[in-house]
């Protein structure tokens, strides 16, 4: 039995504009620490799992390899169509090359502030998986009301540390969110997902059927397949739709660096300095100045009498955006496109 | 007789940083229209006054040589001593070389929205002071109740433009200036002066005599004088102790220029665009974004959901301050100085 370590890292970077880009997303990016978070995700597993893949998009290839070096194997999709397609691939290509594989999809931009807890409970669902017929997710334990996650409701546990997960909920509203946290009942829904290649084949050929028959048809051609396979997510399109769903928690102090006000969270772990809020990089001057998120890629950032912003300066082009606002930065990015698509 | 155009030039510099610097303070920024200030402070009697002299410190003095050609003098002072000794060793430069010399003496970087009237104003003032004694100190009629500026409180018509200054009244709280307002009989002292080389030399012996001790006593070497001549405004020093002292009201639109928030006042006129507020310089992309002043030397300045904000945008630093705070802006250049003494 071998394991297979799979990273998702097809992020379109707008989220940490003008930091991330089209060409160099988030997974791309060092937070604090000096390392990309891609580089991070592989390295949580050095000496533990030594087959190492990548599906990410035809323009992140040459990048993705470079940054991980020339031993982690890369599969550029021919089109961005959300994870479904792109897990049903790797599970394909690498059931073939090792039809006993075990797979472990991870996204590529995560923060895991405890990895050794978080290497535990992965071998845990790692050994689940081999032994059972089940498809684990790992589920985040949650630690606030959270709005902009998914999450799942677990059953009845089925041993110490797996969990029977009844259904897969969409972002709550946050009355359902206080709900869920105060019930116990509920995980953050991660998208980290743990299989034998077989399970998960079998379960696309329950849910999506569509998949295998795209996939002969172009006789495993990528670039003929892909066109013909549902752009959805793996959650949705399988998860969802299968009984066989078991979650092991996590509880690793996750953070899924989710837009520029998420960095308050991580700046401490992270030894962001703190001069008139969080200095993720570069040189900050502050006088009467708070709460707000700097980010410089060279000229020094001076603040005066302003709170709660967030600045993010770079070659070309400099954001000033009020904190509040961190998860509108898309449409940000889709008006300097507009003007300056070289920018974005 | 000839008319000698004298421009006091210099300022510091810290009221627009980062776009101010010490060794590009205010007078040689463009704002707007692509001239420095200085250049059209000289334009503005192109043709009228062929004499123009310049009176600035070492550190400017090659480069407003350079932005304003050959034909205009410039006099170097020593170090920066207030207007008393820049006026007293122009008046007796000047006056030595073309005793009957009249001396209009403008600061460099103030804005004039008419230009006409404005000449119109400094003709009359000089054919006055031709003809009579008299200081004359050119008044600006008060548009607001502004604690920022000096005013000049006028007494009984001297004719029918000028009238006699009665007594200099230092920068006044809200109370005070408000009732200058409505009382009419109160002018802006605008730092803009008219006289005889002969009459205001007459002044300064009669009100501090120590200036032409230390002038003769270093035989007119600058070096060894300055230091000897007490730094001093010119409106301390003479104006508020001699009694022949009129004024000419200006109704020109003047402007001082004094901080970045001041621009709002004369955008329209500078033709700057107002994506997010004002853009002094350079390109804006705004989203719910108002009350703005944005300026930037290349990058382009993306603003989301954020007002009253100024962020200028210069080649190594990058400063957003509370508009607010425009005034606090010297603090913020001290901070920045002790850290990175190249960025002021």
């Amino acid at each position: 039995m071998n394991v297979h370590l799979i990273i998702m890292a097809g992020g379109s970077g707008t989220r940490f504009w003008p930091k991330s880009t089209a060409k160099k997303p988030k997974q791309l990016l060092p937070f604090g620490s000096g390392k990309s978070l891609i580089k991070q995700t592989v390295e949580r597993f050095d000496g533990v799992i030594s087959n190492v893949w990548v599906v990410t998009t035809k323009l992140l290839m040459d990048s993705i390899q470079k940054e991980l070096g020339p031993k982690v194997r890369v599969l550029a999709e021919p089109e961005a169509r959300n994870t479904a397609p792109c897990v049903y691939w790797a599970s394909r290509v690498i059931g073939e090359e090792d039809p006993d594989a075990i797979l472990v999809f991870l996204p590529a931009d995560h923060y895991i502030r405890n990895p050794n807890a978080f290497r535990v409970t992965v071998q845990e669902a790692i050994e689940w998986a081999s032994e059972n017929e089940d498809l684990v997710t790992l589920g985040v334990k949650p630690t606030r009301p959270e709005t902009g996650y998914g999450y799942l409701h677990c059953g009845k546990p089925k041993s110490n540390h797996c969990i029977k997960v009844e259904r897969f909920v969409e972002k709550p509203i946050l009355e359902n969110a206080k709900k869920f946290l105060s019930s116990g009942e509920y995980l953050w829904n991660g998208g980290m997902f743990i299989w034998k290649a077989e399970i998960i084949l079998r379960a696309f050929d329950e849910a999506m059927p569509q998949m295998k028959k795209a996939w002969d048809d172009a006789q495993g051609n990528v670039e003929k397949a892909y066109p013909n396979m549902k752009a959805t997510s793996i959650d949705f399109g399988v998860m969802e739709k299968v009984y066989n769903v078991v979650s092991f928690p996590l509880d690793c102090g996750w953070d899924d660096v989710g837009s520029w006000a998420s960095l308050e969270d991580i700046s401490e772990e992270l030894n962001m300095s703190h001069d008139a809020g969080v200095v993720s990089q570069g040189e900050c001057v502050s006088i009467d100045s708070t709460g707000n998120i700097v980010d410089s890629a060279g000229p020094v950032v001076s603040l005066l009498g302003v709170k709660d912003l967030i600045v993010v300066v770079k070659d070309g082009v400099v954001l000033v955006a009020d904190k509040s606002r961190a998860q509108d930065i898309k449409q940000m990015v889709e008006a300097v496109k507009a003007k300056r698509p070289d920018l974005v």
